[in-house]
């Protein structure tokens, strides 16, 4: 049974690194003692190591080890014998290309699927979806497929923004980019405001934290869905 | 030898299309009667029909016909004959996408590198750069390659944004963005904010407009380039 957190970001603005969701990660992570981290998004260029440490760090405070897939010498049994996965933000241009690169897409999928516990967050959760056509992140590296997980049937937007009201800016704004990719591709989007999540259990997919999200459809007005909201048979 | 001009956005906040540019564009363009565009960018997913017409009417007023390269049945053959192009702005991916696909990419290097003059704006301008890994644009289809038309030895990051202050935000600045590139990319990139421009004449490349342009350079500071700036020597 697929037990998943994706979370639209590690940190909130007035916190430390993932504290608002600690209380449910020692939840979600019961009885495991040791993480997988998979840290190729490597956040500001930062190196696989120093990501492995502050995650290290972070987790330690709920007794649970971290190491790095990058440690192992071979990473496809290092996913298959993991008691839990995270994969943390940062490019997500970046983290799909080492999936592929590193050849661990497949096994990936495969052993959260069948049911190892997994926690995403910002770039690690956009990979949850079925592209990774709405990420906000800059093409620094070029894949060789926006496919991504399919843990959920339908894409992520992750660190959701509201337009700017009074904002002079001309780029566009995040509802327009999403408006511009249904015009390509047919799945909703979930824009994901920072600090909300989705838990998935097996089937089941809520919509948690303080604050609602927003569901772009394919030639349909956004709506906003309030926290609790059951997204089991959206796709 | 090259004539072109690289625009950070065709629209200022309190503008009408392309209206703070029709006098240099008046110029750049002196002599033209038809304008070939490119609308494979499609902002917010408009028709290459529409977008084409919008074009037309804001080129009327300098007395220059406008047909879009969808109109032709040879399109290759209309770069060749065009007096003059434009790109227009909307999303890079698909643009991109677009120009491989219909394998006029080559030619389109070509003929203004041969002199045709040419002018891009947003993602029209992306493309003026090495590769497209410095655009802000939602990955909405997946292009054959980020590599784009090389017509400046460096990238181009139109609209560029400054850090928001005392914003809660907390997906990354572009400035992040910028310095997470070169982890991975050597070329500099320069940040073009809205109102600014490039204008190449041969080999000689100005900032124009009335904005600083922001200059990134890999494992460098980054620096305020003054209006009237050379960067023919940029690379």
């Amino acid at each position: 049974m697929k037990k998943i957190i994706i979370a639209s970001t590690s940190t909130l603005y007035d916190g430390s690194y993932l504290d608002y969701l600690l209380p449910t990660l020692k939840k979600h992570f019961r009885g495991i003692t040791q993480l997988l981290f998979i840290p190729f998004a490597r956040p500001g260029g930062i190196s696989h190591y120093d990501y492995t440490k502050k995650v290290s760090d972070t987790f330690a405070q709920i007794g649970i080890a971290v190491k790095g897939i990058h440690e192992f010498e071979n990473p496809t049994e290092a996913l298959q014998q993991a008691e839990g996965i995270f994969t943390g933000g940062g490019n997500t241009f970046l983290l799909v290309t080492q999936l592929y690169k590193t050849g661990i897409i497949e096994t990936l999928e495969k052993v959260v699927k069948n049911g190892t516990p997994y926690l995403g967050t910002s770039a690690g959760s956009n990979i949850c979806g079925l592209t990774m056509g709405t990420t906000n992140d800059m093409p620094i590296v070029y894949p060789p497929s926006f496919n991504t997980l399919a843990f959920v049937p339908f894409n992520i937007n992750p660190h959701y923004l509201d337009p700017i009201e009074g904002s002079t800016h001309m780029g566009e704004t995040r509802e327009t980019r999403i408006n511009e990719f249904h015009h390509f591709n047919s799945q909703p989007v979930l824009g994901l405001r920072e600090g909300s999540w989705l838990e998935v259990k097996g089937d089941k997919i809520v919509l948690k934290g303080a604050l609602p999200a927003r569901l772009f459809k394919k030639n349909q007005e956004a709506v906003e869905l309030e926290t609790g909201a059951d997204l089991s048979d959206l796709k």
